[in-house]
């Protein structure tokens, strides 16, 4: 598998973050890259996410560079807006771009002052040090409680020769991005217009970062932008368009669930598969309230088959089913038809429980073909841990 | 202070619960009382929920006795309805009450068949060992993880006498009550007319029950029962009336904070006051949204003035507002203004917030004058090793 053609990486410590890990990353296309983004839906939004907005509009999706930094999330200070902005004039002189043709991206703690000086200083090393295998680099630096770095890779091979993609993102606590999540950065190489790009990437999120939910929190600072830069050279036709809009979307999943999966504290990935509901939406809503129900969490946390709290978290998703006609199975095992017990092996159900990935799977045998896939993860007393003293 | 008049109460240990703590409680007036309920909004209801609503109806709000269990939901069975009707049956037979009179409630693990033989075995001893002082042994059978029973007890002089209030309730986990939560028995000596009662049960429900949360999570068996026998002889006159429910609804009050302080591994009570939102609901919805932000208990419980988390829940409660206009305070100490970071002393603060009660109030100084009170607990790793393993 190749990185997609004509991108260069870069990352350093800039010494925004108090331990000396990278905490700053550079993302540069040689060709102006078609790109389109979404963003957190909360309220309260980073500087660097209006920032991001205004550039790809004012830009119309012709983007050079992505600047990221991890440690300091530049939201709800004084001067969050003036120090994106800065950061971003800085890279732009330095890479002969136009200021609205660099994304700024930032991960970390709200409130505190983001120092300017410290990404300007270190912008010139960084743009000095771009190498096309740096991808790697820039994936460990945007981590802030992530364990692993996560990446995921795609290869087409079309009429007109082969394209990549390759997506990076981060987080682990924070999490249920509501149309776009956390950071996620994805590049391609074929070409593509904006407008296409832009299709591509809601059907992706929509599949990916809209399924997953570590804690039910929503960030200031969320952000998933997708380039294309058609330094491949190659313009997929028409028909060619839909598979790769599919492998996009499969990079976004893999994404996704490797947040899930490296969820705070977690040690378990929990896939949630409803079908049988009125319609899609229904059952995403009922996937969703299983997923973010703690006591659901914690029963796999503890490979206890409490099917009766997944029964009463569905109760609670505030769509209408009957709970008659509701089965549940765990790791394939029934334990639930009709919404009643149904005998199995405790002790081997638990066992099949202690894996590092679980399923449960909650069909409604409605009249309805809504189904829905959603990814979420066991909830442990490491995330009490890491999140009791995240700032201090 | 004493208990309502004309009610008596007994608890034994029955055989539903492993561990030998009673599991089995009664409470019988010796008059006809009026009774209302509110019952969980889970499209999952357990079978003494729908028996209560059954009972309540046909009735007409005439209640004699309640029959609760802990160590069972006596939910999701084959045979949970005619389980709860054998015991209201048996129960009835006992008391020489109809069995319309004797309202069912139940708590503990769903989907696991209750024997009603260990009800109806343990129903004579339970019925000859009434007794007027037996109220706090029902208050502590009915704990399942509670750490302390939870009592509350109210009295009010009145023209033409003095009437009592008592109320007892359980619960501490599964806890984010929608119109009821857990369980909940609240009795009165006045007497109160049905159709009045139940205003002043969704009028105090409003300001105590569906205040609180401790997981997001709303039980299958959520019950809350209004008892009002008349045995003090005192019929409140149309003006005294409000009183008499501003009372009731304090001794709901006290009860449902006493369920979020004693929330699963919780060690301090959050309580969270939002003002200035556009409408009461819309305060509401943003304090509720900061009470079930695991990042914000989490603070609370490593005594983080993380601020940006809850300015951050604040955001995701789907509520239109301007983060430049949002003030907070922790412990009445200013930590945001205008969306923007105050000084203020850290060690100072930390040490306020490591209290067994902890507030966090957000000002929104918006044109509205929507405001809400909400409790909540703390979030502490004693919450994962109780519910990892509840069950088993």
């Amino acid at each position: 598998m190749h990185l997609p053609l004509g991108y260069r990486y870069a990352a350093t410590y800039a010494g925004i973050r108090k331990d000396a890990r990278d905490d700053l990353g550079l993302i540069v296309s040689g060709l102006p890259a078609a790109a389109a983004g979404v963003f957190t839906q909360n309220r309260v939004q980073a500087a660097p996410v209006k920032l991001s907005r205004r550039h790809l509009t004012v830009s119309r999706g012709a983007v050079g560079a992505i600047l990221v930094n991890a440690g300091n999330a530049n939201c709800a200070t004084r001067t969050d807006a003036s120090v994106a902005l800065a950061c971003c004039r800085s890279a732009a002189r330095l890479l002969r771009l136009r200021v609205n043709q660099v994304l700024p991206a930032s991960t970390g703690v709200i409130g505190v002052d983001l120092d300017p000086k410290l990404i300007v200083n270190a912008l010139p090393g960084l743009v000095a040090n771009l190498r096309e295998d740096g991808y790697s680099s820039v994936a460990r630096a945007i981590m802030t409680t992530d364990l692993v770095p996560k990446e995921a890779f795609g290869e087409i091979k079309l009429r007109r020769g082969t394209v990549r993609i390759a997506g990076m993102t981060k987080g682990s606590g924070m999490i249920q991005p509501r149309m776009a999540t956390t950071l996620g950065f994805v590049m391609t190489d074929a070409h593509i217009p904006v407008a296409m790009l832009r299709r591509m990437l809601r059907h992706g999120v929509e599949r990916s970062y809209n399924r997953i939910s570590v804690d039910g929190d929503t960030s200031t600072n969320d952000t998933l932008l997708l380039l294309a830069n058609g330094a491949s050279g190659v313009r997929p036709d028409p028909k060619e368009m839909t598979a790769v809009e599919e492998r996009i979307a499969a990079v976004m999943e893999e994404l996704a669930r490797g947040i899930a999966r490296d969820g705070e504290g977690a040690r378990k990935l929990i896939t949630i598969l409803v079908s049988g509901a009125a319609t899609d939406g229904a059952a995403e809503r009922i996937a969703r309230t299983i997923a973010n129900s703690p006591l659901v969490k914690t029963a796999v946390a503890g490979s206890d088959p409490n099917w009766g709290r997944i029964l009463c978290a569905a109760g609670n998703a505030g769509v209408a089913f009957d709970p008659r006609h509701a089965d549940i199975a765990m790791q394939g095992v029934p334990v639930c038809r009709g919404g009643l017990a149904v005998r199995f092996s405790e002790p081997e159900l638990k066992q099949k429980l202690d894996a590092p990935e679980c399923e449960i799977r909650l069909t409604l045998r409605g009249k309805g073909k809504g189904q829905a896939r959603f990814w979420t993860c066991d909830f442990t007393e490491g995330y009490i841990r890491i999140n009791a003293s995240y700032r201090t």
